[in-house]
């Protein structure tokens, strides 16, 4: 049997991925499950966006686009950066993708040469430090705590930054924190990256969903900044597959070279239906929908400060609550593993996002789901702490 | 400016889409270009799966499926392997991903660490190199010619494999020569990698589009090999990017882990259209169209002959004919370069195919146009030939 390269024992599954099996096994025994364990809203794609998908398909527009994506999608998508932002970025910078996975993988392949460091949040996105790990560099995971908003810090950048280190990678929102970070931090993790010659990456797929603050974007602050966006997460559209970067000039001729080897194009009907994401009538949708899931946050927090748990920081951001169960267990994995089996109810180990054992206590809830079901969820987890009360006091 | 990893420049562009582009930036001045570079037919993806697409979006089958791909299409999958070929295939065994590029992906992740060698035909596909060189492993170009089909044979494996060597690639049909490996080829190439501890990985991806000969598979013969297919050329959902691969049992759970981190799935909407492809009208048409791929195969072939080119092998698949100009240039990019522009005929110089000098004096041909477009092109380029011709001589 031929032998796997070593990197492939590194690379963690992606847990969030096998819980949601075991939770369709459980369903598919007839148990009902409450999911909010996966990072996906509950909401359809927009109807403009469908309806323009099915007239691409229509009109037969099933063959391959350039590797850097459909013109008018480029400029539709600098036309966003305008309306929204007041910022004028160039076509020819962005590259539409197939998925924010594309996107990664296209800045990681640019950038990370054997050895090479990228510095990354700790808990953060599993994939970032496995795909690291896939070009033979090597993640620098950095523990990140509440008193920086599990978010890196020119200190981190000074203190971690070695003659290896080619870039940090932030996410503002992050997953699975929800936190966000404000321009003028990211104005500095920018200055601290450039004067080391190295490259600030910012995920910005949770982009415009953000909660009691506004709408923004990292390029409002910095030029030489490599962004990762994805039409999945604000416009609804997870399934199709489509993402984009921003890039500086310079860099863009190597990520089209990359782009045309990794995977030749995005999906071709998927860019026409995108074409119909930033029509008023979508984005005025996508509002409304944006305040539904302030209210499931602000639900979703009471019921779990309620339950015991603690929330160490102010999630603003995404659609993710980072929740401390150590009132209850050191070993939050076992926590979700029984509060599936037993109650239904699918959520996160913290594990899943951090290398740092300090992860290992906290759990993340997605509220991806409508308040009653996130109501119902309370009362299965209520059930279980009690029940795992009595069992304590039994076995004491 | 942060530095590119090493890889990058060893990556080359891939010729074809920039030459496509070329055309087109041509076309956008008023100039009519026939496009016989680039590999994809001009028919439009059958309209069984346009409208199962379609359904599927009205449907609102827009979220994220599972990273081995929607149980439903692994069947299907499975199921072809059964009618077609009478061969039992797991369907646990087949992953779908997003277009061929990520199952070859996938596989070259799992197996190639750094340093580790991979066998390839020179000519042969660029992006295979190029992704082997990604993950930071070593293309081994072996230089194989018309007296081995410009296939690999065993005494190739013989001669090239190492210590490093974790695999051989070998395609059948074959990108850019249009030859085809028999059976009983595959299993002596099967049984060299398979001594030696390594795997042999065959790309299936224009599987069906054969002309005088069966359609086959690979696992007809051996069982531990890696099949990359794909839904592009055969079931012409180019656009769409949806492929698959089929792997030895032991090594699935690996290429799903990897899956989950590199792109999460494939797109949705494309796996759903996906499980109209097999449905017998649409199997009826595309055994038309590959009637018609065949005649045009057989006019191109005669054309080039009387032009005076050399087809040095039996191109029995794809689309494509490998065609030797050295009665011309010894510069066939030259050539390449001056039928675009002087006569605005597009095709593929010889060198995108290669690192072999050898390779310098041929042109691709790509019949994806109809017979009257073929022959349009055809008179184009003996005025050029014509053209050249007189040149020599007051050269001269």
């Amino acid at each position: 049997m031929p032998r796997h390269a070593h990197r492939i024992a590194q690379i963690e599954p992606f847990h969030v991925m096998r819980i949601l099996e075991e939770a369709r096994r459980l369903e598919s025994t007839g148990r009902e499950v409450i999911h909010l364990e996966v990072g996906e809203p509950d909401f359809p794609t927009p109807p403009l966006i469908i309806e323009a998908g099915m007239r691409a398909l229509a009109e037969g527009r099933t063959f391959y686009t350039g590797a850097a994506g459909l013109p008018e999608l480029r400029e539709a998508i600098s036309g966003f950066y305008q309306s929204r932002f007041g910022l004028n970025i160039d076509p020819a910078r962005i590259i539409v993708t197939p998925g924010a996975s594309g996107a990664l993988q296209l800045i990681l392949a640019l950038l990370v040469g054997r050895d090479n460091e990228v510095l990354l949040t700790d808990p953060g996105y599993p994939c970032n430090r496995h795909l690291v790990s896939l070009f033979e560099g090597k993640p620098v995971n950095i523990p990140v705590g509440a008193d920086s908003r599990f978010q890196l810090t020119p200190d981190h950048i000074d203190q971690y930054w070695s003659s290896q280190t080619v870039a940090a990678l932030v996410a503002s929102p992050a997953n699975p924190t929800g936190t966000v970070l404000e321009l003028a931090e990211i104005a500095d993790l920018a200055a601290a990256c450039r004067q080391r010659g190295g490259a600030l990456i910012v995920d910005e797929i949770y982009q415009g969903l953000v909660y009691d603050r506004p709408h923004e974007t990292a390029l409002a602050v910095a030029d030489d900044l490599f962004i990762v966006n994805s039409f999945s997460k604000f416009f609804q559209m997870t399934g199709w597959r489509l993402g984009w970067l921003v890039a500086p000039p310079e860099h863009v001729a190597a990520l089209e070279k990359l782009a045309q080897n990794l995977f030749l194009a995005a999906p071709t009907p998927a860019q026409y239906a995108a074409l119909a994401a930033f029509h008023p009538q979508t984005l005025a949708l996508l509002e409304e929908r944006r305040q539904t899931l302030d209210q499931r946050r602000q639900y979703l927090a009471k019921q779990l400060t309620e339950l015991g748990f603690i929330l160490p920081a102010c999630a603003q951001g995404a659609f993710y609550l980072w929740a401390d169960a150590s009132a209850f267990t050191d070993n939050a994995a076992d926590l979700a593993h029984r509060l599936l089996h037993e109650q239904g109810v699918a959520v996160t180990p913290g594990l899943d996002f951090g290398v740092d054992t300090r992860c290992h206590p906290f759990l993340r809830f997605a509220y991806t789901k409508d308040i009653s079901t996130i109501k119902k969820s309370g009362e299965l987890i209520a059930t279980m702490l009690a029940n795992n009360r009595i069992a304590t006091i039994f076995e004491s």
